[in-house]
């Protein structure tokens, strides 16, 4: 789909970036990089897996962008997939813990939403953030993804159903987690001087930067803002020479509803601790100031992990060409996505201006 | 001991690339590349694991690379990991068949003995290479890693005890098929302008190439070369401006005794067909014109599958800074090392020079 929408045919690609968080784990098959590729027509040039944990297809858009941006390649395509259906849920949460320090904090029982958990809790401690405010990131995503025809879960929710979800891990109910997903998603990615070729290339990339953290939670400073979230803004931002109130729309990583609310603090979009209060008030709604998450989020889009973050690059990208129907926002000059890694160990952020 | 040998300090270290096969699967932990280098004291920057099978730390260093002859980055480590020993042997073999197509050739029952078995025999009917022509390279790369204190097996073996060996898979024996090892290995990468800055730096990179092809064997043209490893060693000898004819010494990747002869063939050095006569005559011994595997290969030195890449590329600069010891060449201008992944998905081919 991503070649035939560029006009790029499979012979021209000059390097395969493929995301994939675990998909030994998840269905026995490693080596994806050159089955993936070769099946697409893609064969000869190199085809590499790039794993980051939830962050793996930012990673491979990331580093797909650096070269050819430093003139290595003249088409690259980037991509992610990740199947998590075939697994039985218990073992689905076993292998995402496999992304936390098993010497660590896994050993002694955390998993993710365990984890996000106590993010969560430290965050109402420290802003007084609420249960109610975690909430409302779900009704809004659930509500953006009931318009998206390429959405896992279709299904407007309402702000009592969320307060009144299951428990999965206290104060995360089920509302407040996102899906366990299968899915795939692809971009190419040539020079800007070569645009005039592939009229079907529509984006401009401003700014990318991956950075990274410790993975475990207990050797990080602040577990309510993610360091690497700062570093790889930071300087996606000085690259594309912006600052956060110049963006337009953004997709953030909403594994968990307060993930939502710390990005929108750590990419400067809100004061530290306003995270929360911003969503009630609707400025990251469709119609907001700043829509955010406008295809459903990872709570309701999906998370097929391997996938999420070239998936929101393919979000920015609908929205960003007025594709995005119903859904379709208004302000659309310069968009930007958040992909995170593990409990903040990796963080990929893009800015992507219109052509 | 990388960062240190170099003279770098991790604070300097601008990205980081990880290679590893299968963490996950034989250990439990993923998100490896953030792990690695956070316990190595690098944080912040890009942390990235990088898998393409037995050629994941080859692809790493491929990417680093690449990213640092582009500019992208002034010092950049290329890593590789793989701990297999804490699993038992079926798993082990389990795991590894994970690089094979498992929609196909796994799920009729090939592990990638059994693989590299068919390779051998057709090998053997389309050219007439023997048993003893095989066991040839088990006893010159045991020979060789007997002097290397790094290898895991210091083991010298007769071509009797070779010929002997517990069959694994018809015609491979146990002299056949590399080690199960746990290793790790670490290079740092600068820009050629900046070596006066790191007098630790002692070997130029004149060509390198990763290359792509079928996963399965069953869709290859033929098994008895690796296209992955023509076209990538075409790139290689492309970008350095030599031949196979001006290589001093070379690390191949013998996974099983007939990948050595099938590397000796493809990458130029003697004809289809002529990489067992020559492995007999004594051409690739350490006193041979091209001696290969002086580290005692995977073979004797071990083969931790996502280290092994990047552990050539180390096994070479040994012998480039004249530091092999007892089993230092004469010759060491050029080396040439080349990773297979799979049974020849992924190559890497990389061609080095003395500073």
């Amino acid at each position: 789909m991503a070649l035939a929408d560029a006009g790029v045919a499979a012979e021209a690609v000059e390097s395969f970036y493929l995301g994939n968080f675990a998909g030994p784990s998840f269905a026995g098959q490693n080596h994806l990089a050159p089955y993936v590729a070769s099946g697409a027509g893609i064969r000869g040039v190199p085809a590499t897996r790039f794993e980051a944990a939830c962050a793996s297809s930012g990673s491979a858009f990331f580093h797909a962008v650096t070269a050819v941006a430093a003139g290595v390649y003249d088409v690259a395509v980037a991509a992610g997939v990740e199947t998590m259906t075939c697994q039985p849920t218990p073992r689905v949460t076993e292998i995402l813990a496999g992304a936390g320090d098993l010497a660590g904090e896994v050993r002694v029982g955390a998993t993710f939403p365990s984890l996000f958990a106590m993010i969560a809790r430290r965050h109402m401690h420290e802003f007084g953030t609420t249960r109610e405010q975690m909430a409302a990131v779900a009704v809004k995503n659930h509500a953006n993804g009931a318009l998206n025809p390429l959405a896992h879960l279709r299904k407007r929710i309402t702000m009592e159903q969320a307060l009144a979800g299951k428990p999965v891990s206290e104060p995360l109910t089920v509302y407040d987690c996102s899906l366990i997903s299968d899915g795939a998603a692809a971009v190419v990615i040539i020079p800007l001087e070569r645009a005039r070729d592939f009229p079907g290339i529509s984006l401009r990339i401003l700014g990318i930067a991956q950075a990274s953290d410790y993975v475990a939670l207990d050797a990080k400073d602040d577990i309510t803002s993610f360091r690497a979230n700062r570093v790889a803004a930071e300087k996606a931002y000085r690259m594309a020479g912006l600052g956060p109130g110049e963006v337009d729309l953004a997709e953030v990583h909403d594994c968990f509803t307060i993930a939502e609310i710390v990005a929108l603090e750590d990419l400067g979009f809100v004061a530290r601790g306003e995270g929360g209060p911003a969503t009630v008030a609707g400025w990251t709604a469709l119609n907001g100031r700043l829509p955010v998450n406008t295809s459903g989020g990872l709570k309701s889009k999906g998370h097929p992990v391997g996938a999420t973050g070239v998936g929101q690059i393919c979000d920015l990208a609908i929205q960003m060409r007025g594709a995005a129907g119903e859904r379709q926002v208004e302000r659309r000059r310069v968009g930007l996505a958040q992909n995170l890694g593990g409990s903040g160990a990796t963080s990929v952020v893009t800015i992507l201006g219109a052509a």
